[in-house]
């Protein structure tokens, strides 16, 4: 069956249900809706449709059902894979109205959220009364906790406190033929049925619209401390990642920077207050927490042991608030000046830690072999590294038939370290097209099976996640119910 | 299509792929693989076959599968919920020869196990190398990880640690047509497809075979404090539970045991040493770990007074191992005490913790309305109390009847205060006809689709699960491919 291109009747009867303010098709809005943070892409859906609560979602998913629409799901438009862009046109169904904070239960440490709810805007609530929601992404001053959930996203403080998937308790969620569900219950331990709670997480949009989401919360540890450690070689950093663990220490962030990630940030962003003196090559920011002061510094000195072995330059303790703020701005700007700097292509590789030193090094070998610089940086302490490709001076034509054979070897390589090719930025548009190498055509057939269970009609978010042979452009391919 | 006897043809064949000494058919195995901690259940299998190894898993599997012959994975029978047992005959297919820990990888804080291994076993060795797994179900010095994984078994280091669920990375799995696959990467992040690891873990061995499992370890936690508190009433505990996190204290185990737990422990196990004063009705075992003995002490500290101020009496410190051990020994005692004392049906009820006395309240009064009594345990810290309703003199037409309607009372309770009817334990045979209570038939047909995405001859644990409606004994509601 052949996707439906909207006409007026469709929007018609899509204004009807959200009302008319929320159902806009100008060009405008149409553009604005059709790029994310990923690359320079622009896909506008053919209307933006903004639904006010969980029965606007059913009844628009229930219309699109019946009428074989294409349906991709808009959060705040952050993402890095290209996970919102409507690729196949249909409706861009925007969840940004639906963004209140319904309850924070300080009696069962839990909270009920509407999918755009900003992830800061949920910690700083939830912190006023003594509670803590660890997952902080470096977009989390705009993310949605729904685009959140969709892609599992994680941050500098998964390393101690889990990714996304960790605080989910039970989801609300309309699936493609307009039903809605609850995937689990509101508890800690769940024995009952299949995890669907699990199965929602991560999955991009492509099984249903996650309306709700209620999201564990842990009493706020009490007590940091961060500090900032140079290193002469980017290896050596990498290497005492593992080492800092095998101490014993969980840090509750572990963050590493090539230097040129912290050159970029200090040349083209306003984070500022950093020396960096020609010999250093490499940073790890570590922070511990949740114990007294004392035995923090206790854990610092062990550390300070530990990085001290790997050839570790002055390490800068962030003594004060003013202090922890700079560093942690100054991380959180990278992945903004990369981009600054020059068109580029982010990869979100992950590996098991200690093999962070060969997947850095694999990376560099790859780059000199098809002449291309790149700049990394991540969360070190997941294994999880972001591969930033320059595209500087490289020409149109390499950039474009070339890279993705330098990217694929680097996957390549990330699988054969037993890693997979997204850690949390998710798979979208930008890397279905790699997942052949980390899953056989027996675990993609699986999956695109679970897909059809849950949308016979293949409306939910399609080109997305699955490698372009299951899809086309013109939706021939599409094989409903 | 019906599920296919086994005949002779049929026995040779699988004994030409695992060995005739590992495919057994006479009645004493039979028998003996027929039955686990289920209540008096016994459901033999027609044979009992035990591969060596994923390839001879996968050989039965597609043997299986082609023949339309039920396939009931067993791992060490300690389950609680019959989900090991073969209610529809056929190949009891037994994992106890893959029971290798293959590699602890102290680099990466990983261990990869074959499903036989004993979790207290694996446990054991990953701690002679300073690491540490935590889920310790009761069962942990018979049980399978296999199980574990295929129940998402908890235990009382659940409350800090997580279920077996937060401790997966990767599995190898068989699924019921033979083909074996990879269901994640060995990494901490994962956002690379959909979540078959956590689809496969508590899907109680109906969507295919763990094989294999890429575990995650952490630094072994250093020292710990335990303390037992008696209080005056079973409510004024449960109602301390929330209490204790509400002061900030996240315990590594918080487990309630009412009065009965206790005494039918001291009188029908070889746990002994603890002095039961009349007025105390029920006590909570606290634990406390993972920092300096002073910060412990603290903590302790602030416990104290938290459960000073709900009623408690004097309270017991363990100061040294051996009487940890033995106030733990107690604690793992208890199901097995409920057991000798009596016939009984076990309900792995849970609430977020806040709801507990409100739960137990409502159990009591069920209980009185239908007249039985029951007692009470389990991981209050997680609000999941293990109701053990006990036979006593009730006849057997009363406790076949009308127990079953009182069992739906108790569950709609649990699903009224945000719980569900499994948290630790799984639905397995005993209470898969209680899923309407918590799931609408959507989601449980939502859950029959990707059943039969993974298994479209439905030879998977039949049985299992699912309502009985979507089998039927004779298999003849059996809708493959």
């Amino acid at each position: 069956m052949m996707y439906t291109p909207l006409n007026s009747a469709h929007l018609d009867q899509l204004a009807r249900i959200v009302g008319a303010a929320h159902c806009l098709h100008d060009p405008e809005t149409r553009r604005a809706f059709g790029s994310d943070y990923t690359e320079d892409f622009n896909f506008p859906p053919e209307a933006v449709v903004s639904p006010a609560n969980t029965k606007e979602v059913a009844a628009v998913m229930r219309y699109c059902h019946e009428h074989v629409i294409p349906v991709t799901p808009i959060g705040a438009l952050t993402g890095l894979s290209g996970g919102a862009l409507s690729v196949y046109g249909g409706v861009g169904l925007s969840l940004r109205r639906m963004n209140r904070i319904i309850s924070i239960d300080t009696d069962n440490h839990q909270v009920l959220v509407q999918p755009a709810v900003i992830v800061q805007k949920l910690q700083e609530a939830v912190e006023a009364k003594g509670l803590y929601y660890a997952p902080d992404p470096a977009s989390r001053g705009s993310s949605f906790i729904g685009g959140n959930l969709a892609e599992n996203s994680g941050g500098p403080r998964a390393v101690k406190y889990g990714v996304t998937k960790d605080w989910v308790l039970n989801l609300e969620v309309v699936l493609p033929t307009g039903e809605v569900l609850h995937t689990g219950a509101n508890t800690l331990k769940n024995s009952t049925g299949y995890n669907l709670t699990q199965l929602m997480v991560g999955s991009e949009g492509t099984l249903g619209i996650i309306t709700q989401a209620t999201l564990k919360l842990i009493p706020r540890p009490q007590n940091d401390l961060l500090m900032l450690v140079p290193f002469p070689s980017a290896s050596s950093a990498c290497e005492a990642v593992s080492a800092i663990f095998k101490a014993g220490i969980t840090p509750s962030a572990l963050e590493f920077m090539e230097r040129d990630a912290v050159q970029y940030t200090l040349d083209h962003t306003d984070a500022a207050g950093l020396d960096l003196p020609d010999d250093v090559e490499a940073h790890l920011l570590i922070e511990v927490d949740g114990k007294p002061p004392e035995v923090l510094m206790q854990e610092c000195e062990t550390i300070l042991g530990v990085v001290e072995s790997h050839g570790a330059g002055e390490v800068l303790f962030a003594d004060d608030q003013a202090k922890k703020d700079q560093l942690w701005y100054m991380r959180r700007r990278v992945g903004e000046a990369v981009k600054q700097h020059s068109i580029y292509k982010e990869e979100d590789t992950v590996v098991p830690r200690y093999e962070l030193p060969a997947l850095l090094r694999g990376v560099k070998n790859i780059g000199r072999a098809y002449g291309f610089s790149s700049v990394c940086y991540g969360h070190a302490g997941d294994g999880n590294l972001h591969v930033n490709i320059i595209k500087g001076e490289i020409d149109d034509r390499t950039w474009k038939e070339e890279l993705p054979k330098a990217i694929r070897e680097i996957f390549e390589l990330v699988r054969a370290l037993g890693g997979t090719i997204s850690g949390e930025h998710g798979i979208g548009l930008v890397q279905k097209d790699f997942m052949d190498i980390v899953f056989p055509s027996s675990s993609l057939e699986l999956m695109w099976a679970v897909k059809k269970s849950f949308d016979p009609r293949l409306i939910m978010n399609p080109g997305k996640v699955f490698p372009q042979h299951f899809w086309n452009m013109q939706g021939e391919e599409v094989t409903p119910e």
